[in-house]
């Protein structure tokens, strides 16, 4: 048997997910605060759920399954594996038309893509959408980035911001520069390339994409005008001043607006927003405001997107409601915070290994066990009696269990046990009596 | 599109999702407070991992992928759906050969199986295993049932057994009662079907399965011995009697001697074991000590169950090595704590909904909601500002969350705001310095 994983897929061994669990437990946490809730769906939906979505290179990347009871390796497909979090929110909210709205739901589940093999693309990874269905009010929109900010924040990034755009005024900034209507979401993903490419980097993309002149230089003198602070009254004013000719401009200039306000109601500092005219993200569906989350660590790009996308549930085939959602890159922020980690404990889940001397005192070792995870401390003893003190000290070095409890007949006769720290090879005697708080106290847990 | 989710498979709506992840949430802390860490492995195995394993039933029962880039609807299968979470355990040890043993992990995920649609038979379900890998002794086994004893406890079961055996025993049993060779396994499954079908039943399963005389009697004689306690003297006992002239009936009889002794080092109970002859558990592969947990409520049989398979990790193509392991019927034990909750709130993840009176004190509002939240109350705001206060009132209800907070232009005057209660629909005037604790006071936190 070749034991490695399928290509393009992971184990995550327990110090892997160690980190990946707590950044999901910081995160739900945030989501219910604010009431969002969650919901799960099937790994399997029938492919004329999943085909037909989000065009044809998407669909040549669905999983297909082949239909029941069909044990050889040919036949056909009549189900698909979940290629994203959205088409199913979609069909949940078709079969359950009468679930109170707004409907505020977090979803946390695996969704598989047939990518090419290449380094760093996954065939399975986990995806963390936040969506709330079924108003139109720039007041979800805010609160969505409240919950981007707030969440950053509790997952202890000090450094970070909110980009945030809206797709009515980039578009009525490509009527006020005449770009060619063929022509206007290659322009804007040249821009949305700013921060990877720089000033010449968008030149060269908008040239690229046959932009033409002055259509080009118009867009490259609104994004690099000087005065440009990222501050909402600039951004305001800017906005007004080209797209306020256009009437999808005008409802994006007071979408902004609202937005701000309630920005400020939420408490979101205003050193965490960037309102930026070149920010887009790459998807078609947005309609309104499009928000994209960076920290400064790492040097990663985004960690968290989204935005406003008021057509896309009925397009996808579920009831005609405006919703506006973002995605937490879970995957990336937990490689920024395992990294951050590596430096300090690389433990195995147990605070302490109680060693097995032999088997006269096991009934004693599992006691002091037992009494060690009573008051709160993850405790394991090594399960087996017969072996060697050198071998169970080994264990407990590879799982990185920082301390060792030995009970030895001598201590068992004197109501003591000894207590070695793995890190520094330190040994001490520690009385029976205060051995829980002996331990919390060198693991600083009190 | 027809929006419900596949055959067999189900959506978890926030109401369902709760309980479970509840579930989830106790059992890990008690898993880990052993040391037992989590392992996580792809939805995608190799076919040729997958198969052949479990026989060809079991073969025909996984689902099959189509290779990458099939837009089509046939073609040629090359992966499949991991079908339990021993493969891949077996997998995950042949490919880090190097894991510090005994390996103590626990893996919750899904598995998939393409049974015939059916009531209450699933094709996605979750699987909840906890296993010791790469150690023989007993101390493993009793630490597993130790386990399964505070894992119930902490789900607040108060009334259920962990019922003992040894296959062993139960093969020394079968030689001993003269069972021919090719019926040894029949009689086994006839006779750990006693909880199910009584004295009577058994009888008649023992004839069908052409188990004859006097060999049928003997096992009826052993079986319904009215001296039965089934108390480790009385089972010891036996066992020794009709077992002992066998080598592996000796072998069994003293890895029950030492299980039982280190249940007792463990503090579990003597009232939660039942040590029983006729228990069998239905997989063939168990080679020692075997064990399952019933609870009293809900009349669903077994919640968890398990035992030693040391020949296993290498038949299904791991390195050869012993170990025991325990499974939890995760969705049993979810649909019996839901049925126990259902008198109880059946309550959105928010605690409180802050109604917003009108945009004029939205600002307001979102203060008072933040203020709540920061309090660590989980609390929503109505995300329409200019939806009036009654459809805000309904939407409450409907999700149940059991408390509405009226921030209204009158109350910031006075600094005060309006809090209703749902259920009693009673409404009190609270000054908004001492909201947080009221609030608290009302959901009973403090």
């Amino acid at each position: 048997m070749k034991p490695q994983p399928p290509k393009g897929t992971r184990d995550y061994l327990p110090a892997q997910l160690r980190t990946r669990d707590r950044v999901i437990a910081t995160v739900k946490e945030v989501f219910e605060g604010f009431g969002y809730a969650p919901l799960e769906t099937p790994a399997l939906e029938r492919l004329d759920v999943l085909t037909g979505k989000y065009g044809d290179e998407a669909d040549r990347l669905i999983f297909r399954i082949l239909k029941r009871g069909k044990a050889g390796e040919r036949g056909e497909a009549d189900l698909g594996l979940r290629y994203d979090l959205t088409v199913p929110l979609a069909r949940v909210m078709a079969a359950n038309q009468d679930i109170p709205k707004p409907f505020k739901r977090y979803q946390i589940q695996p969704v598989w893509r047939a990518e090419r093999p290449q380094r760093g693309r996954f065939r399975e990874f986990i995806q963390c959408d936040v969506d709330c269905v079924g108003t139109a009010s720039m007041l979800a929109d805010a609160e969505m980035i409240a919950v981007m900010h707030e969440t950053l924040a509790a997952l202890g990034f000090e450094n970070y911001r909110v980009s945030v755009n809206n797709r009515k005024i980039l578009s009525a900034f490509m009527d006020y520069a005449a770009v060619p209507a063929e022509l206007k979401f290659a322009a804007i993903r040249a821009m949305d390339k700013l921060d990877k490419v720089g000033k010449n980097g968008v030149e060269a993309e908008l040239a690229a994409s046959d932009v033409p002149e002055p259509a080009a230089g118009e867009i490259m003198g609104v994004l690099f005008d000087p005065k440009n602070s990222g501050r909402i009254d600039y951004y305001l004013n800017a906005a007004q001043a080209f797209a306020g000719d256009y009437e999808e401009g005008r409802e994006g200039v007071s979408e902004m607006q609202k937005l701000a306000e309630y920005l400020n109601y939420f408490r979101v500092p205003d050193d965490v927003l960037s309102f930026d005219l070149h920010m887009a993200r790459g998807l078609d569906y947005y309609t309104g405001p499009i928000y994209e989350a960076y920290v400064a660590e790492g040097g990663i790009g985004s960690v968290a997107g989204g935005g406003r996308y008021d057509r896309l549930i009925a397009q996808l085939g579920g009831p005609d409601l405006p919703a506006t959602g973002t995605s937490f890159g879970l995957e990336r922020i937990t490689a920024l915070l395992t990294a951050r980690e590596a430096a300090a404990r690389e433990g195995g889940p147990a605070d302490v290994l109680v060693a097995v001397y032999d088997e006269t005192v096991l009934k004693d070792a599992l006691n002091v066990a037992a009494e060690i995870r009573a008051a709160g401390t993850t405790c394991e003893v090594y399960l087996e009696p017969a072996a060697k003190l050198a071998k169970q000290f080994s264990y407990a070095d590879a799982k990185g269990i920082p301390l060792v409890v030995v009970v030895g007949p001598d201590e068992v006769a004197r109501n003591v046990v000894q207590v070695k720290e793995l890190a520094s090879r330190e040994q001490k005697e520690v009385p029976l009596a205060g051995l829980v708080s002996a331990l919390r106290a060198i693991l600083k847990r009190d």
